[in-house]
């Protein structure tokens, strides 16, 4: 045991550090960040309209989508959801705000989040990002408006993750100027889309664009749905009937029989027919210009990774408060039973889940700032590797806030018995309607992939050529040292690890456990190795000859590690930058606290790595799990605290039989 | 990489091994295990009334509560819930047998699982377990045909877990010689019993028993709850509504407005009130007698257990036939997409999986086995140490296979993407239906809890008397060494250990990763190590004065960890016992094979305990990983099989947009 007790922690002075005093205003101020008033004006809406919340427990799914619809209808009317649009066109053109103001939407109604999400963000983002300005100046007021209702229709019952290849086509006519909208089997048949069963008036479909009998890809396109609630002619619509959850939201199924719609409803801000019928592009690359497009719409994850950790704050605020009110078993010399929350194993099984939700938060408005600086009207176009690293971190967050949101959510409803099962507890509708963002707007392991392959490739410029086969080739091409060398995370490891005691050789040793530079530099190291690693592998592998993809299959698993490991240093980085910004204080040092559980629980998590690859000794492990018991207790007494900082209005929260009146 | 190297596999010969030959059949008797036949009935049942499968996605809750009903007592009619009961009140007098059958039942709707099991296993094994003579022969019969509904009323809202101390009671008055039921205050109502709101004609009533003055602890009493439909005078109902899942289920709260019941309405068999009103208990600790009359009612959590098994299992084979129908991304060199379980992370994240089913149904069968040795009436009377050991068993592998079951299923849904997500496509129901599995028939933490506390205190007789408080004194005056030197794992341990290679000080480097003595000897050094941690930890608290509850509190996530090794090792030797059962052949290669992949994924899964603590070098640790890979590819060509051989009928299965016609 002597080993172990030579771990010491750099920032803790001997003794038992002095309590935490924990002020609910700091924190939600923390947590809110530059937009809280945006947030309390989502507040005040969602507390008006908390009565959905308990009636949709028995409405039955027809009531419930028109309740939905409507609601969705009056925040486009109150101009609510405009905030991410331009000036000109109703918009507030202020993408942060948008993104903020979705986040809070989750504590409300999931339906409701989806849909508006659908409507504003997917409908009027990809008229936004893939039309010009006529289709702006015809579309959009309506759009923002709610006053017309729209559809995104990419994915196909045949193909959800690989859009590339879907099946939809439309046949540019010269003899009409029309474009000819097919559907050419029922593999290509538009699935799960949000708004197609009932509302959906106007939907962008994507499609395999033939101009002049040649194909350029895949292109979005205007179709008409309905008129005065009547299905069009040549549209087959289809409901997909009941969900597991999201019950609100009207997904539907679209068959599309050689429906004509004018050449300019192609969205043609990136390739056009001209009046006389020739295509043209600014993008020359097919697949440049198919992922350039895909690019533009990367606020849709933006904002599913916050309305996914917004969710998990509303279980976790329900955990917590019940095991603080909720006694079980006799405690020890005292006439009453033990509080949950003061049993060990309860702690732990919900203060790392608080934690988590508070670096995802952090997390998240470090990649809504990105978004907003390289969207943004009035900041110069941002250049290509940003863009990419941007869609990387987006695609990255939400992999992780969506996951945390299903575990948190389980975790919570477990801690919470058989009272968490019934429907007016909210973790029916939590769990039901959250459990689809694992998958869509992109499947988190497909988007892990993504991830991987941005690290792999460095965001290089030819990143949208590359599939999977042409993504191992050239790493094959590479020198695997160099590419390390030039990563990101190496360059931040090299700088400080040499800040650390102990120095090149030593840090991982002599750092104290609680020393954030000591924290990131484990994350990094892990990234940067488990990087390294796969560009090896895959590079042996092509070197040895050996198929493209077979090699690809054999790595997968170790791809999305390494990518799982790149994001979670990300959001440990944005959590740690937002702590160190804070003056000195109690704030900070609750959030210190809570940041390094968040730290110390992410390696404890994968400790097996760190030590199989020498950067944990066994009595070091140990030493971690013993740090993380004494952050628990040193947090038990705030818990409260912490939860009511996510400022869910109480007649949202609801749950009364669990948090009391 | 040359330490890495030296790793060698036991088992396999250099080179790689003959693919495998999977036959259907054989690895279907190897599942379906002694009662193969019980369980075809029970699958041309299902099969017959598959069709309110996909007619419960739109039913209303009354109609699907009536439907519910109906086939419970059409179940009850046909006399296929008698199985366990005993011959002369219209039972089959095998207890294996009905738990067997309701195992199968698992693969249909799970409201008719849940209610059949609420009225056969609560109900009726209440009647059979705590009643005596009278009480069998006048309702057994109507009970085990479906023609007398009822309730066990034990749960309150006020007490879940610790039902000790629940608050409703029941006082003898010897004036009318009448037992009077009240509920005292709204958190002893009895809350989320099943059959309450709307069927329930007669409950089991847990009280505490007053006579004379005098409290005696919980007993159970029969209350007629309804006359032809009408609640009863002095008895309150309430619904408890809408729920997460499990909507066929009729859950209800009950308040008792002091009824009365004859005196014979109680359940005696193991405490009567004689003629003349005065108490008398075969069993004079009221503690121990307590701890009695529910170890009784232990089959409900073999049920539970075996009911998830089977849900996991629908599951799983949805997702592994989607994952061989379904392609993504252009294979390499070929026309057609991938298939998704070539892609090594779908077998990453599925195979595991079928491997843990299987393994739990091999514990299943062997707590089932032990249950039916101890209580089938034809075996002389079990002594104390196997019926806790049975106890024991049964709370742990519940716990696991309910947790493997949520996991499952989740990580199903997901990777059937979104189409995973319809209600059409049987995951809503499976996710929803089984949530509560973890928490009810014992809160799974807290049944680890009773694991830990029959390892620490080797299943003594005073086992019972102990409270939180008692166990963590009982231990303190124990030497620990002795403890846990003559603890089963300890001693098989020891054995085990001495015919690896390397012997005493050499096994866990020398031993081929694939001998299942190795993969036993493992399990249980983390089992015996953890336990006489606890120990340790617990008498050194309490030897430096601490308050007991205290030390228990800090101590109580290593005694539930220490209770999940225990019960990872049972559930891993039960399955190492049936494979090395089999003849030697094609179907023992492919079980021997899922069983290295179960065991292996086990480790791996802890491995940075084991690095931790000296059990696994860094090289042996990463050759784990890649012989679990090797296993994943050896087992991929046989996945189908391994799904079909579950023998879930078509028509169940249902989830036709996935799986196919």
């Amino acid at each position: 045991m002597a080993a172990t007790d030579a771990v010491r922690t750099a920032d803790s002075t001997p003794g038992t550090p002095p309590p935490l005093v924990a002020d609910v205003a700091g924190l939600r101020a923390f947590l809110d960040g530059p937009y809280a008033t945006v947030r309390d004006e989502v507040r005040a809406a969602l507390a008006e309209h908390a009565g959905l919340l308990d009636e949709r427990v028995d409405l039955p799914r027809d009531e419930l989508r028109r309740r939905v619809r409507d609601l969705v209808v009056e925040i486009g009317a109150r101009g609510q959801a405009a905030h991410g649009f331009p000036r000109e066109f109703g918009g507030g053109g202020d993408i942060g705000a948008s993104i903020a103001s979705f986040e809070t939407l989750a504590y409300g109604d999931l339906s409701v989040l989806v849909k508006s999400g659908v409507q504003f963000g997917l409908f009027g983002g990809a008229l936004l990002q893939l039309g010009t300005r006529a289709h702006h100046e015809r579309y959009l007021p309506d759009v923002l408006s709610g006053r017309l209702l729209g559809c995104f229709a990419m994915t196909e019952t045949g193909h959800g993750s690989n859009v590339q290849a879907l099946g939809t086509t439309a046949t540019y006519d010269p003899a009409t100027d029309e474009i000819v909208v097919r559907t050419p089997d029922d593999a290509a048949r538009k699935d799960y889309i949000g708004g197609a069963a009932q509302d959906g008036e106007l939907a962008v479909v994507f499609a395999q664009l033939e101009v002049g009998g040649e194909r350029h890809g895949v292109h979005a396109v205007l179709v008409p749905l309905r008129r005065d609630g009547e299905v069009l002619p040549g549209v087959r619509v289809e409901d997909c009937g009941a969900k597991l959850g999201l019950e609100g939201v009207d997904n539907g199924r679209l068959w599309f029989d050689d429906v004509r719609v004018p050449r300019e409803n192609l969205l043609d801000r990136f390739a056009t027919i001209d009046p006389d019928g020739t295509y043209r592009s600014s993008i020359e690359n097919p697949d440049r210009r198919f992922f350039t497009m895909l690019g533009t719409l990367v606020q849709g994850r933006v904002s599913v990774g916050g309305g996914a950790v917004g969710a998990s704050k509303v279980a976790l605020e329900i955990a917590v408060r019940y095991a603080l009110r909720r006694r079980q078993f006799e405690a020890p010399g005292g006439e009453q039973e033990t509080l949950l929350l003061d049993y060990g194993m309860h702690q732990r099984r919900l203060l790392p889940l608080v934690a988590r939700a508070y670096a995802l938060s952090a997390a998240q408005e470090e990649v809504a700032r990105q978004l907003h600086a390289v969207f943004s009207p009035d900041t110069p176009e941002a250049d290509e590797r940003s863009r990419r690293a941007l869609e990387s971190r987006a695609a990255g967050t939400k992999a992780l806030a969506t996951w945390h949101a299903s575990e948190a959510i389980q975790e919570c409803r477990e801690a919470c018995g058989g009272a968490g099962y019934l429907a007016a507890n909210r973790f029916a509708a939590l769990k039901a309607d959250t459990d689809v963002f694992t998958t869509f707007e992109g499947d988190n392991h497909v988007l892990l992939q993504l991830v991987a392959k941005g690290l792999l490739t460095d965001y290089s410029s030819e990143f949208e050529d590359l599939d999977q086969r042409g993504m191992v080739r050239f790493v094959a091409s590479l020198a695997v040292e160099t590419l390390v060398e030039r990563s990101a995370a190496h360059q931040l490891f090299e700088r400080i690890r040499d800040v650390l005691p102990g120095g090149r050789d030593g840090w991982d040793q002599e750092a104290g456990l609680l020393d954030p530079d000591y924290q990131l530099a484990m994350l990094r190291f892990r990234e940067e190795h488990q990087i390294s690693g796969v560009a090896r592998r895959l590079k042996a592998g092509v070197d040895a000859g050996r198929p493209a993809g077979e090699v690809f299959g054999e790595v997968q698993d170790h791809v999305i590690s390494a990518a799982r490991s790149h994001v979670e240093r990300l959001v440990l980085e944005a959590f740690v930058a937002r702590v160190r910004a804070l003056p000195a204080g109690p704030d900070r040092d609750v959030l210190t606290a809570l940041c390094d559980l968040h730290a110390l629980t992410t390696i404890e998590a994968d400790r097996g790595w760190f030590l199989e690859h020498g950067r944990l000794s066994a009595p070091r492990s140990k030493a971690i799990t013993r740090e993380v018991s004494a952050l628990l207790r040193r947090l038990r007494p705030v818990a409260l605290e912490l939860v009511e900082a996510f400022g869910i209005p109480a007649e949202v929260l609801g749950a009364r039989d669990l948090v009391g009146p």
